[in-house]
């Protein structure tokens, strides 16, 4: 506990944590001041995610490299996972489509871009592993087909059936999950000795695994909290600040969710360990792709008003497909500079402002 | 014939060549059953094209290195070619369109992954040739982008004229048979000491030459008679079985017409040849898009009711491209384990599984 | 001036300027022969491109590496910009737009096809920098992605606000050039070393700085006066020599504004050096997409009747999008073979075959 404390302490990310109190407060006295209550909610959210990751980690560390492993793909994204869960169940599918589409292109182009940009700043050319990045890449283009196919093979042929679509849905979400085991298996087990360099020396700091399971299971009940409040302001919020729910969904709430791995994957650049941020960034695009959207999709039969199907608009197609190409493309090489990492963060830009000025119809 | 009657002994595929009598018996006994004449054509296609393949590679062998190529470049998706040529003598321009579009996807993402699953299951780690197949895959790259900027840009830009796309078809077609020329030169004449070595050593164990002209004759006939039955029952046994055109098209003509070069590129998987598998598999899909398919749209204003053109249905477009930009990333980095295989064979799934649940308006 | 005589006098191709005078003669005399004016034009504008070439080079030489480099950069497509510029002005805004489009395809596609066939029909295999291609390919895929996808996004969301589509191209516009000149900063301030190789020994033959800026002033204006009769001639010319104003826009303007580049890419192939032809084509490519297209942008609100966006005609998106890839894809192995060639022209003679036969509606 002295231990968690400490680490508060010396985070200043962690200083922020002081915002949960301060939203749960807020929204029982003003429920009704959605742009407060929005702003409030993201700038607790941002610490919350990142006490998460430090839990997981801790547990993943104590629990030996394969559960470990295990653990760490299965809740590496928890926080974007309870955020669209609250999303879902509040029945706001366009929302949950967007977070997943934008927590792809995010972690894809954001993250992938400001790490090059970051670590470029301090050191001339960096090089990277490039058959480890190859493979991360291969996997989030391959991730990123299955779940655009049904949406461009739809939209192509002008399909608009919802039950075919959601049937098609239900079935490719069974197949993404099923690979998605697979290559867990393939990376915890047959290949593991291709996977596990990069790993290991990231965390040194770990918490005890008493104090880490309990913090794991009260962070992600404030998470939930917080996560019920900023869904629930978040459209009257964006309206009020000029934000459409495209723009929102797709780029506020992937920045939000993923603020704690950006933390990871910018300090691992910045000190010349960039196998560590394209693992981090591509691995989280790829689990967000096939593990994330289609447990969205099952869980929806259960916990949602009604089924939500794996279609996206086609603006979001585009978008996905072109992070997936430009990810595969700027890995190949094996090396970067800074300004590749302004390239990649241009589409990001891009896509950005596409979205703000140029909102997909509803 | 001894030698022939031995091999068909020795290859357990060959024993379903007993369909063959069976199937053109019952068209004559029983017209009218389709399913019962679809499932038995398909099982008499099977061998058939299996041994026409042993006829191709005995001849090829025979007539040394330049010609012999030449044969089996021409000869080498001659099962498929009857099959289309039957179905378009029969007008069935959406089945011709759908088998030409299966079997370039097929033969990029089935056979592909199906070698660097069965190779990976046996080998840790498999290495193959990245410049034999980097070469094959930028030409199968360039062969769809010809086969699908007709249909793109024409239903990008709603064109709808359809005498002008017939012209363009006409003009593509033409263009495409002399790029295949020209790359025949290429890769039997001027360059074709790159090419070499992967071929020689696949085929042991051959057929004489007066044989094998015979098989080729004989066999020729035989899938010619078969692919009829095939085709006249294939509309009215797929809907029978719940299965759409554009799937059986799509999914099944490909299947059966590849199987003997299936058949190949897994066993030479197996035996850690993966360079034989991947030239085979992507050779066979150029070939396809760069010539079967525009010799279909010339014999189409000879054979045909009406000249056939190349516009595709855009979620066939979408697929075409999909797997010749899958085949070019996967083969860039020149190693595979089963796990790539895996995840090639589940974009041919979602594929499988799109046409089946989400069939193209007519 | 002497020098500058002797070099008119040894080059074949600038005795074209011969049809300077004779267009404006004729322009004077028959202002309503649009097809003769247009043709003679053409033949003008040619050698004006060539000698502008000659007169940025020989001031780019004198002035230093980073100006230097930054004045080949800025001027590098000035015949280009000077007739988009004269297009603008005469409000022609689909004949700017494919010509944009069209520079992009015809140097990614045309002349780096050219370069590969011309040299591998005299070198056997030849090698060039994979690191260097690999970057400017990354290069022109990004900024293709950048003119794309305002073009992708708005058309497969079906949002036609003709003013949100306006907004979203000014910042674009303005991104990109702030893209172009972080770019110029990175090539020819951080990381200089790695560019310098190939720019040098190219220009042996430069004229002396007086001449050089005379020449560049003189022949602006010349390429501006007769870019005027060219614009004004060309519609009507097409339409009686039977082409779209796309088909002429994209095609013809492209080859006619790059003749010069064609001219030095080609010559430095036969000589086998591939690394300055790739960078020229692809060089090129880049800067008419980050900085050529941006610039008439922010023009047209200054000389236009009206602003101009950057949304292209969607065939022209996907015409960009696959020269992007093809260029990318091509230029990975770091060798080619005439056949090679030979492939990338086909792809660009399928865009001309079916810009001919399909034009876009207006």
């Amino acid at each position: 506990m002295t231990q968690l404390l400490g680490r508060i302490r010396a985070t200043p990310l962690l200083w922020l944590l002081a915002f949960v109190p301060v939203v749960l407060l807020f929204e029982m006295v003003t429920p009704g001041s959605h742009t407060l209550l929005f702003l409030l909610s993201v700038l607790a959210i941002v610490p919350l995610a990142a006490l998460l990751s430090l839990a997981t980690e801790s547990v993943a560390e104590k629990t030996g490299d394969a559960a470990g492993g295990l653990i760490n793909a299965t809740l590496g994204n928890l926080t974007e996972l309870v955020i669209a869960l609250t999303a879902l169940a509040a029945g706001q599918y366009g929302l949950v489509k967007a977070s997943i589409a934008g927590a792809i292109v995010t972690n894809a182009l954001f993250m992938l871009g400001a790490s090059f940009l970051l670590g470029g700043l301090r050191h001339h050319v960096q090089e990277f592993n490039r058959v480890g990045a190859r493979f991360q890449a291969s996997l989030l283009f391959i991730a990123t087909v299955a779940l655009l196919v049904p949406s461009a093979v739809g939209t192509a042929d002008r399909v608009t059936d919802p039950v075919a679509i959601q049937k098609l849905s239900l079935m490719l979400a069974v197949l993404l999950i099923a690979g998605y085991v697979l290559g867990l298996y393939f990376s915890l087990g047959t290949h593991k000795e291709a996977f596990a360099s990069a790993e290991h020396e990231a965390h040194e700091d770990v918490l005890p695994i008493g104090v880490a399971l309990i913090t794991l299971a009260v962070v992600t009940v404030l998470v939930a909290l917080v996560s019920h409040i900023f869904v629930a302001s978040v459209e009257v919020a964006g309206a009020a600040l000029g934000l459409t729910p495209a723009f929102v969904g797709f780029i506020i709430v992937s920045l939000v969710g993923g603020a704690a791995e950006f933390a990871s994957a910018f300090s691992a650049a910045r000190k010349d360990r960039l196998d560590l941020s394209v693992s981090i960034a591509l691995g989280s695009a790829v689990q967000i792709a096939l593990f994330v959207g289609p447990v969205l999709v099952l869980l929806s039969y259960v916990i949602g008003p009604a089924p939500m199907g794996l279609d996206f608009w086609p603006g979001a197609v585009v978008m996905m497909l072109i992070s997936a190409l430009s990810a595969a493309m700027l890995t190949n090489g094996g090396h970067s500079t800074w300004f590749l990492g302004v390239l990649v963060l241009m589409v990001y830009a891009i896509f950005g402002l596409t979205l703000y000025v140029l909102p997909p119809a509803p």
